[in-house]
């Protein structure tokens, strides 16, 4: 592929199909949102609409993180601050399933979806890829119709149309478009990071204690983590707790796993086999944070394992 | 020490104190327990009750080889069979200080209580260790009164008498006299073994599908480290589930802790760095047990936490 062949072909393609019309894409700082937000505007400009929707399970610094790269590239980004709709709506669900609905469901039906009417834009741009594609194909994905989603009903659907200009490519054809569009290293380079974030590196209930909580151990992972080129690490925190010690006292702390695979396409996974003075140093810092004495490695592939754990 | 000296002093001792008496003592299988029962069995003869109290909560086997190992040291133990007692003691209970003490009322108060009013015996022969001592004066071990535990209030408690043979030894003094007595290397070299057993290895609920899962996971764990020489080694069963795939499907597993710690006396205790292969070998064999998705191995010294998660 020539990157900047594919950039022009696209940006054309984009033009063509939104025309005079107003666009509008959700961007939430993953490389196939940004390279796609990066094409609409070069395509549209001031007629295209990007969102971002802080939704209170970001990592730590994370919706500033990427506020400040868009501004840098000069591409305006309105964030919704959507943190008390997505805490409200996670309040008391444990059920791991219900979980990932839960979040899927607020963020297009309840707050993308009202952007989009709000906007008046009648194109949505997606950051569909084609490992999605085929993945919804061979039945491991389930089937996203996006218009559906937002609240927008097939009758009504007329007249909104869904443009995906990453639907030929797959990861690592978008990192090269991405470098080539100027996004920086630390989006080109991002390890993937699910969707509904935080929330499933949390076993049980959801609430602002036990966010923080796993986004500090999240932080000492990716920090101690990030040179080892590894395909995915993360830190989960237990529902469980287990006994300890601490200034002589016996208490009840809470547990976090650190996990780190090497994987090709996140369809199998391997266990790297870390030097044990990092996962020492790992340990010390995960069990510093205020309520956790304990610090867990998952020795499980995929499978029989998931890499995520909800 | 000269340990066929102590031997001679204490199977006089107990003598001297039992007189014409009947003495009753529990074994557990642990070198304390069995190295009284020997001593006692030596000073007493037939005039010494030694039962052995399958609680439900022992590992793969363990009744019926503590069993075999006295029976060919021509031992008499009565066996009781107190597994329903306990279980339906410990159902429901979620709680880990809950938990032991039921384990513990149970045990004291409810069947070896019993078998010592039943049994007309005056004198308790008992593996208090000179370390049980000293933590309990130190207060980090709980103030054991055995007489009251088994129900036997003070005011009555005239005429009873605890002895307690091994008070001036320390672990490794138990196991010189224990080798000295002819006990066989399984009971002399076993790595410690709480009183309260597999459910101290159960975070949540103690069931008998919980147990049987545990206990599948310590005889892997028993097995693949008995030639580490490690001070302690263990699998825990959490309550949390995570998700997995198994035959291409997604499922909702448990998950299985090993831990592993080199330490002196139990107070301080540092993970051993297995080998990676050994880990994998592990996380294969205990995946494969029924309901089990995911092995983690535990990276925390103590403190901050404890050896056990109960």
């Amino acid at each position: 592929m020539h990157e900047g062949r594919f950039i022009e072909t696209q940006v054309a393609a984009i033009r063509g199909e939104v025309g005079d019309g107003l666009a509008i894409n959700a961007l939430s700082g993953g490389v196939d949102s940004s390279t796609v937000t990066l094409l609409a505007h070069r395509a549209l400009g001031r007629k295209l609409k990007t969102v971002f929707v802080d939704n209170a399970l970001m990592r730590e610094g994370e919706p500033q993180r990427v506020a400040r790269v868009f501004k840098r590239l000069g591409v305006p980004v309105e964030v919704i601050d959507a943190r008390r709709t997505f805490l409200d709506a996670l309040a008391g669900i444990t059920d791991p399933e219900r979980k990932r609905q839960v979040i899927t469901d607020t963020f297009y039906r309840d707050v993308f979806g009202k952007a989009v009417r709000e906007s008046g834009a009648r194109f949505l741009l997606h950051g569909t890829i084609l490992t999605d594609i085929e993945e919804t194909v061979a039945g491991i994905k389930r089937q996203h119709n996006i218009l559906a989603q937002i609240g927008i009903d097939p009758e009504r659907a007329y007249g909104y149309k869904v443009v995906e200009p990453l639907r030929t490519l797959r990861k690592d054809g978008v990192r090269k478009v991405a470098r080539r569009l100027g996004l920086p290293a630390e989006i080109v380079g991002r390890i993937p990071f699910p969707g509904p974030a935080l929330a499933t590196r949390i076993v049980g209930e959801v609430t602002p204690p036990r966010l923080a909580t796993v986004r500090a151990a999240t932080a000492v992972v990716e920090k101690e983590l990030e040179r080892s080129r590894a395909f995915q690490y993360l830190a989960v925190l237990l529902n469980d707790c287990a006994t300890g010690i601490r200034e002589g006292r016996r208490e009840f702390g809470q547990i976090v796993v650190v996990r780190c695979i090497d994987s090709r396409d996140a369809r199998r996974a391997s266990v790297r086999a870390l030097p044990w003075k990092t996962l020492a140093r790992i340990s010390r810092r995960i069990t510093a944070i205020p309520g956790v004495n304990r610090c867990l490695y998952d020795l499980t592939p995929k499978p029989p394992a998931t890499i995520e754990y909800v």
